[in-house]
């Protein structure tokens, strides 16, 4: 006998309401703010708030956006400093219907214009220490239409000027407490805009969903390793790919996130110490702050402290010194387009007994695919295939995972430029390890190729960097008849210092392979974005 | 001038494979077998598997299972205990694009075969030990299309007769180590295939996704504050509702998984001390095993053990004893229907300081809805609307998320009963505490309204268990012309022992409300389900 099979019977269901829920990092918020009421939610100075007071002020905030004449999915452009206005908008703004789009805070005024010209801001939410570049952008773009709103910071007593109609507290206090708002009805729907630095030409709007920041919460929940009621300082700013997530993550904990607006070793000793700081993240300057602290502002830690890192990786004696102070390095990897971190250098406890300058090896890579990034490629740029793991071989770091921006606003062509074939092009060069934890090693776009030889500006510049009279060195690639490309120089000198061409090439070949010195050295200002990066594209068109 | 807003701009993005992945727990397993290849995975007496090896095994099982014909969707079903092939078959199975069935050890040969007809197996994986009931079942539907393998288990010195075509380890041999899977297209796709205890009639075959069980696995991290690398102790038995989704989490997590076939004091004890246990899950009865256990097997942990337990709450005397020991007990609660827990009793760190009574009697809470629960209600019955939170006033538990089944195989009536006006029904009745915490009280089915009062058939077997000749009791409604309904009480006698009805009602009135006693008492043997469940249908029917 042959039994009669149902070929479709796994398919006789409908997604409904009862077992569909569209992913929001939203959700977490009522949630924790029913579970844990009284907990605290914020701390800023002597501000201090509790769950169901930040729930009330979001629904608040998000109702008075409405009443405000807010429409589904436009633009709230928000430039704030890390405090709690800045918490609150990641919620209240898309729980509006509204996408939240954060300045960086250090642009001037002509990149703000931008900023709000292309991303077609209604709302600008605008801390008064700002208020002089924002004047400017207004003024620059003599848009009448925008409503702007000023959030007053009273407690590092910022006396700058109002530009809006109303200030923070007194817009939100028109709002309603009981606010009844919707999840998005489809989880890709855009939750954030974030604008790139802008070291390649014009800012590009980078557009998060819904979905990808919930996985991202629940991914750095799980590699982080982090426990319920984490106590956070928030130095990462959260302009920047929304503060990494931790917004949304921290809620979904019920942690307590500790504002901070001037980031000095004295303040990170202190808030540590005080609200008994779990957690932090932040670049490798804010490390070498606390490793150089003066004794009289240092404090004791009542328990190890995790610190997660981005950017260049922290030198080794700058890791050993952090940790031997009690604070324990985790190295992320991510641009704005993945939502930040998307790799991290998960410690695996087979290496806890290795000596310290392995560790230090080992935590200076980049790490390994988060648990909610698909994948991680090394790509061979002359192959297309990956490189073999071997910690030499270099290619380009390729990412694919639902922590993927949806693309760039109004910009198809850099989109599909950089989504292609089902991956993120991320434009680093790296190298892969065992294990698949990679280490960053370029950017791709300041490779050199001279004689089919890869050559790394950034070693160049390391090199530059240690010759006594250079402050600051950028290297790239021209044009070479017999070579393809050769290294540039390019050298900013310190007051008071001089050096010649040849002494600068002289010195790179006593410190590196001859093909890689410097052919040409070009001494000047380097032309730098608002945010202190230095701008190579500007240096490849001299 | 008035700006001109692209209202469709953030609507210009297309989901490609390198921005949207489906959710799906497989991809937890590659991840780990690279990250942590040489970690141990699975340890089963003195089989020990390293996550490459575990790996490599499920690829094998997933190729076999192509080879040997499995189309996308077909039914796997498996009747094994907990040993790594059952950890494997959560992994190859879907990996192949089957739907994996795990049955319940200890049902009777005729629900086996229900199951095996209804589910329509294409495959059968099945423990030799198990092999009396199966080749019975297997008889009963006279089906000649289904592939048997036989599972071997050496470690349990197990002798059943083999009754398929190849052992499962002959089997995976045959697969392919580099066989190259993919993640199902939708993650909708279903994943799992479980069927309901059938206390209430008919088993009916709960449909499971890839999106669910991936979500479910990051709120188990999240919520119960799951370590990388924990070691869990599999006493909950994989064929109930996956295990609760832990061999995907633990995957996830790197740990290490160490399988267990008699769950006893003694093996509980020297494997956690062996092993050095830090996760477990199971039922209150495991609970009062190891506070029973005799003092020759108890071992010392090396630290605290976080226990998962459903079901009923343990009584407090046994709490405070298992929690003396050194073990962290969390309750929670779910269904099949929901993939397991779904709803947790997070512990609230404002509760510390608390005398034990008062924490035993929060613990005894089933909890609040987990991060990956969209939401729970208590809705009463009178008024469809929510109850208040005051710990009294009953109501039916109905839960809204990303892990409510799909719906019932081939039976879309059960399912829209169940799934209605976008909540699940559990049928359970509950009433609500503070800040969203619930503490079930009945089954809906077995309350009994008698002259407009709501009494809960569950206390009133609490105290026919305290009679001293009662050795199982079960209380179900009679229709009254008077009241409307009355409570029926159904007596199993100790051996020996003996009562009359009208004893039994006097000893109820001494202990319950005058309107709780039972007005009829009906001496017999219970009907029970093969997994001793008491069918209180069948009593409804007397």
């Amino acid at each position: 006998m042959t039994f009669s099979y149902t070929t479709d019977k796994y398919d006789q269901f409908e997604k409904q309401a009862a077992n569909y829920v569209p992913l929001s990092p939203l959700s977490f918020l009522p949630r924790t703010a029913l579970m844990f009421a009284d907990k605290t939610s914020v701390i800023y100075g002597t501000r201090r708030y509790s769950w169901s007071q930040t729930y009330e002020r979001c629904k608040r905030l998000a109702s008075a956006l409405q009443k405000a004449g807010l429409q589904k999915h436009d633009t709230v452009a928000v430039m704030a400093a890390n405090t709690p206005e800045l918490v609150e908008c990641h919620f209240g703004v898309p729980m509006a219907g509204g996408v939240l789009n954060t300045i960086n805070v250090r642009l001037d005024a002509s990149t703000i214009a931008y900023i709000l010209n292309h991303g077609e801001a209604r709302f600008l939410l605008t801390d008064t220490g700002f208020a002089p570049a924002v004047k400017e952008a207004l003024a620059e773009i003599g848009r009448d239409d925008i409503t702007v709103i000023d959030i007053i910071d009273t407690e590092a007593q910022i006396d700058g000027e109002c530009l809006g109609r109303q200030d923070y507290e007194a817009f939100i206090a028109g709002g309603d407490a009981d606010f009844d708002w919707q999840l998005p009805s489809d989880e890709w729907d855009p939750i954030t805009l974030n604008y790139t630095s802008g070291t390649s030409g014009k800012p590009k709007g980078v557009v998060y969903h819904h979905r990808g920041s919930y996985l991202m919460s629940m991914g750095t929940v799980t590699d982080w390793n982090l426990p319920r009621h984490p106590s956070y300082l928030y130095t990462v700013p959260m302009f920047h790919c929304n503060g990494w997530g931790h917004a949304w993550t921290m809620t979904a904990l019920a942690g307590t996130i500790i504002c901070i607006r001037a980031i000095t070793a004295e303040a990170i000793y202190a808030l540590a110490h005080e609200h008994d700081i779990t957690h932090f993240g932040g670049a490798p300057i804010v490390l070498g702050m606390i490793v150089n602290a003066d004794e009289a502002v240092r404090k004791p830690l009542k328990h190890k402290v995790e610190v997660m890192t981005a950017g260049a990786p922290p030198p080794a004696a700058i890791l050993e010194a952090v940790e031997a102070l009690g604070f324990n390095v985790t190295q992320v990897y991510g641009l704005t387009e993945t939502y930040g971190h998307t790799i991290m250098c998960s410690w695996n406890s087979d290496w806890d007994d290795l000596d310290f300058a392995k560790k230090a090896d080992l935590k200076a890579r980049q790490g390994a695919a988060m648990v909610h990034t698909d994948n991680m490629r090394i790509v061979s740029l002359e192959t297309g295939e990956d490189v073999p793991a071997d910690g030499q071989t270099m290619g380009e770091i390729w990412i694919r995972g639902n922590t993927i921006m949806k693309g760039y606003l109004k910009d198809k062509d850099a989109t599909n430029a950089t989504l292609s074939e089902g991956w993120l092009r991320s434009g680093d060069l790296g190298v892969m390890h065992q294990g698949g934890y990679m280490e960053v090693k370029d950017r791709l776009k300041d490779i050199i190729i001279s004689g089919g030889e890869n050559i790394s500006s950034v070693e160049i510049e390391s090199v530059l960097h240690r010759h006594p009279a250079v402050a600051l060195a950028a290297v790239v690639a021209r044009k070479d008849e017999k070579w393809g490309e050769v290294p540039c120089a390019f050298v900013e000198l310190k007051d008071g210092a001089s050096a010649t061409e040849d002494e600068i090439i002289t010195f790179c070949r006593e410190h590196l392979a001859g093909f890689k010195r410097p052919k040409y050295v070009i001494f000047g200002t380097l032309p730098k974005t608002a945010t202190g990066k230095i701008q190579k594209f500007e240096l490849r068109n001299n």
